[in-house]
């Protein structure tokens, strides 16, 4: 089996019963070389939920992408086996810390096993339990995209919601924080205590006015030039996109990326050394249009070029 | 101030800043005879979230209702004092039971003074903490509207879910099953031991089959003997009205309580010990058209005139 | 030309100008027996605006309905010769008596020339400008369903809202309250003055729970013999069904008519002396799936049946 | 393998890859009793389009049903094996017969291995070829719940669109005109033609006035006298209920079934010989709400409880 | 009180009674300097209606806004009293001009106590009567964002209506056409009339073409020098906007400004005389995914930190 | 008669029966000089379906059109006769071949009588037909803006889909490849037949990272170059935009053309030889803003005062 079975993609795109980009359903992660799962967890949101639908729904949508990209004409299931392991069996929805407890533990023989995880979510509290099952002998380094940098600290009864996972990552020696770019980053706050923990961290901040002076190939060079050769992951929280192309999200800020400045970004992240991803935040109940999906959905792909580029 | 204070509600239905059906807003209950609250709160949900916005929603739809009933021309705000005090102030999110407990000390000193609650959810797992905060010397009577029975135990992780209130509420000594009737109950499960804790406990429980073979009127005899003249409560899940009148709620079941029914079950219940009462699993994100919002707030209105008796 | 031109109706229900029920559009209603009008005017509504979009939506579904009734077999089509004659050509805006007059010039050729009109509103305030066009020698009858009486006095500046028409169509002698009856009421008020207008003039004011009680069949020979043999209008106000059935209008009250009893109303209607109709306060911004038109345009294909008998 | 996998039912019903009400997706039909599949088409609609996303939106809302029966307490999946076979592999999309040839070769081996097929549309003309596929010795018999008796014949130049499939089923010898009843058939037409066909070949033809004069009881009692104890199938088309129940479908029909009498209608032919069924014309577009595939989900679970009482 | 009570903005943002940005509510206007007002009026409108709910969905919307501006780290709460004092208490909804003679009464006592406000639409024909309070004893300067430039005269009627308030303000002396910029003006006419008026009468009129070639920079530039360092105010039309961010609004005009460029422009009028402003024609109705209100509301706060610049 | 008949233009825009840009509908060609026309069909896509509705909802929305220019102060209708003539009437919707029968018989009196057409679709096969009612003597030139080349191949049956006509017509003879430039090309396929026919047979192909880097003035410039001075058709499919401008599309691809960029290419193209046009793939059911419709109006609006400026 040198590549994945493409069988599903064949068929008319209302067709089957989906999975992510139509990929094979798989029990066992054996046969993959990349793994791509869902997280539908939002009990660690602040404001509006519903990104508990997030993978299923990425996945409906999921079926409008296709193989070969546009641009550079590679195809990621030429060069790898790709397979979706469905979802976190979460038996503990209840306690944030413990449903956290799920996610780790889905987690932990994916990385154990050497395969890369492109997940879905789910809010972006997430990513930190991704983080734990990775648990990396060394820091990580992150391209992160989004409007708020996650860093804050308790809320609400809480040191572990979607707005806390970056720092909580850093406080566990997980996530090199001068190995961070955080990109898109915006919108007013009642405290700036979780931009200033960016900034003191050693984060590099590109808040959305940055980025729109300097323009994205410049700051690929500065992200590129941040993490470097080292280990990274690409976290994408769906709100660093404008909510006029995202607004199924649960913390919408207006004036955030467009589709095409976040693909040309993700283009230019081509080569790193990539070792998983997830794209976040999404909540169906507040996309009408299913626009968010799609941009999700299509955003997945191009990541998966991202990471597939190692198995070439 | 003998009564409610209506200059709200002689302004035009889409002005104003938006209470329960525009009675004054309160930050002290002292002069009041009726409170109106909202519990913000979805995290009991086993299916789809969205009930936090249920208060918001439900507010915002409540200017449409108005003051003299078309049946009875009672009045409600004539014979008592109704003021709307806001939402529970949540200091915990993400940790079931410490969410109950900001429910609970939010409607101690409520009871305490004596008022009478009428309170907007929320998902149905707010009522056991409204419960404990009443601590009644004896178990008090219910009657329940819903598609489910709420008297399930464990579920991933928590035996406080909204589909377990009722039965926490016996345990606890602070529901009498005996003078409970559950009227609407439908909807395929996975296991039977809620209907079975309902039976065995000696809830009447009326199935919607039930419910439409015997009519309305037999049904309202039924209610009224099971529970009595002692204390009784009164909980609406919208639920268990058809999803075709109520599509904005967490877990819907078809083939329920058209509203036609709904409102002459609850005309039919006047006169009965009333001692609160509470309107549940307003879900706004999946209500497009708002009839769920413009249901529950015309419900909150019904039940108020029931409240509203015992002042005259 | 004995019939209609029913070319527009053999396309596909996608295709063609949406004219009501795809008759011809006529610049003259020379050639017409029963003239099919829009007036496109929300100037009166009290809360929510937006049946100045009625007559097109209504148009637009309108595609969906045939010819032959199921019931009678009876095709309206093939006895009279049916038109739309456009839209009501607003001249004034932005002061509702002065609206009123353009809808009053438009509709006296109309009614001069012998021809009997339905029309599709915009708010029910139109009927009382349609009834001055009409200028009948004695007051007329009414068959009226609707939540509201619509017998209102003055609001927030005007005695010619759309919860107005009827108190002033009796007060200018073109409508017989003891001829008029009103089915379908409901909903709280403010105050109580429409009802008691309403029945202190001599209407028969059939309140849902009365309609509910004594079915639809005793309501129909109520309404026959209120109404008896001399030349009577209908006007039916969307607002009277559940707004589950129609969510698109202005003031929506729960516990209404089912579509069912609607359509078993309109067809034990048959047989009156029939002098024209109208179907009101359809509000496509609020109708998300588009239900309302739906019912809408099935319901004047109805009225157009009764309408259409006389020329058998 | 006595019965069925429910690992996936034991998960949150927002988690998990949708299959047909979650049970496994099946690659072989070998060790299954009764058979789920998609057909994801809509060649054969006169109006509305988008019926081929039902089968999708189908599995998705499918994940609200549950498995134990809140009246008869009986549980489908204990007694046999069921499982999701997946959607119609389309080779042609564009020609309608060629499409239907599709559909017929999918379901040939279903037959032929004695298999119970329960199958999700799709528009109406997919019977048919579920029929020819059927070839069965003797024609069958058929409780057939619509708006329409899909008995017309050639509509812009095909005999096999979804008004259609049952008189062709029945010229081709595959459906028992006698043995066939059709319930809640409305809806004013251009032309007789499909009403008489079904009245002169002897179908039992239940116009939804019939329906409710008397009531679902008699309507049983009669299904049960015409279809008697041969082989029947059950078509189920959702515009059969009432639009306000189910919005997304394409030729809606105002004053349909509501979902308590539907479901009632179909406990009521417990018992009978039945050889499959399907459920039709969910149009996911035309569904803001979701509430058409939640009704179609829980009726296709009822049908199977139907289907499963042969494995007692 | 140095500044404005938080304790509202510390709830969970789906929390609490929405006044704007969760300030206090306030019915004297003695202890605030910087007013928040709705103006809940759509009676001027020409096409779509709906921003009557304009106020109450922004103040929905603004819970979502936050304290401390990202760019700035300005907190305009810090500096100012800040208060909600609710809505325009119309006495007459029903004629243009005296539904304006509301508007003014309300505002005229806002502005005699020197206070500034900043109001939420309603329709922009309430920036006139909002002028005529103001009484300016020169005419005062105006930074205008629009896609029209409201320079109108007679429209059906009326020469009050929406598309008039800047020229009857300069007829009245109440603007200085000469210290005005009007950007982001677009869209086909059936006459140039309101072009050639402002453009005859002195303002400055920035199609969006001249925006987008020369870039915002250079209109801020242009803005400062035109309104000079005379008390000078903002209004806002959010069809300014490209429709694809504020589709909710009643003459959407496509190829507008994005947010982005809204946010610099704004940012860039920093440290102007500013006197007051308003965020106008936001409609509810067609903003199915609420992002018409979300952007209003964040402009508004952006404007509010212009206003309170002057505090510090 | 010099030009158009404004009368409808007249009326408010929530008026009257809606016609392309509200032009008089016409049975007759002879009087006109552009005509306007709809082609109500969808059988030609391969993944969403509803483009049948996209005549409907475009007529609709265009009354939000108007005359003049505001850039050029062009007013199309001063200079040349233009009429809606209606939507091709299909005798045949169930084989694809047939009904671009039906397309073609439709157009070939258009163009035999030197009318320019344009035309509203449906998806884009309905261009191939078109092209074939032309039958021009010489192969035409083309300017396409579109996310897909649509030169692929065969498609589950057909050579004709929404993504082959311009491969049939390069092969018919039709299409001079040579001056065909298609603008805006981008997401992943399955197979890159359809590109490499597009460069093989030597169209100009305009990615949108092409567009995007080069910018629209240097691509304006291209376009004027490829096609010349000959005979050129311009061919615009909404998802040439990206989705988020246009969602209710079949096929959307996100990272497309701006309304600004898009509006400005087209203006761009002034003074070619412009013998036709289209805008297809409006899908009104993904269109719950109605923004896809309203951008297709305008951009029609836009196209029209290309082809009409031959007339000046």
């Amino acid at each position: 089996m040198p590549g994945t079975d493409r069988s599903q993609m064949a068929l008319p795109r209302f067709s089957g019963i989906p999975t992510f980009m139509r990929v094979p359903y798989c029990t066992s992660i054996d046969q993959l070389d990349i793994v791509l799962a869902g997280v539908p967890f939002d009990g660690g949101v602040t404001a509006r939920p519903g990104a508990r639908f997030g993978p299923r729904e990425i996945r409906n949508m999921s079926s409008m992408t296709r193989a070969i990209h546009h641009v550079t004409r590679f195809n990621p299931f030429d060069v790898c086996r790709v397979g979706d392991i469905g979802d976190v069996p979460f038996t503990d929805l209840y306690h944030l810390e413990r449903s956290h407890e799920d996610i780790r533990r889905f987690f932990e023989p994916v990385f154990a096993a050497g395969k890369i995880p492109l997940s879905a979510g789910g809010d972006h509290s997430i990513t930190y339990p991704i983080f734990q099952a990775m648990a990396p002998k060394q820091p990580i380094g992150m391209v992160h995209i989004d409007a708020h940098t996650d860093t804050w600290d308790n809320f609400k009864g809480s040191k572990f919601t979607h707005g806390a996972p970056f720092r909580r990552a850093v406080e566990a020696g997980l996530l090199d924080p001068k190995r961070t770019i955080q990109i898109g980053i915006r919108g007013a706050q009642n405290s700036d205590e979780g931009w200033r923990y960016s900034l003191e961290s050693g984060m590099r901040v590109v808040f959305i006015e940055e980025f729109e002076a300097r323009g994205v190939g410049a700051i690929i060079d500065e992200a590129r030039k941040v993490v470097g050769d080292g280990p990274t992951y690409l976290s994408l929280d769906v709100d660093g996109l404008d909510p006029v192309f995202t607004p199924g999200t649960g913390t919408p800020e207006i004036g955030g990326l467009t589709t095409r400045e976040t693909l040309a970004l993700l283009r230019g992240l081509d080569g790193l050394n990539w070792i998983g991803g997830d794209v976040v935040e999404v909540s169906p109940p507040y996309d009408p249009s299913g626009n968010t999906a799609l941009v999700a959905a299509t955003l997945m792909y191009e990541i998966l070029c991202l990471l597939a580029r190692r198995f070439e």
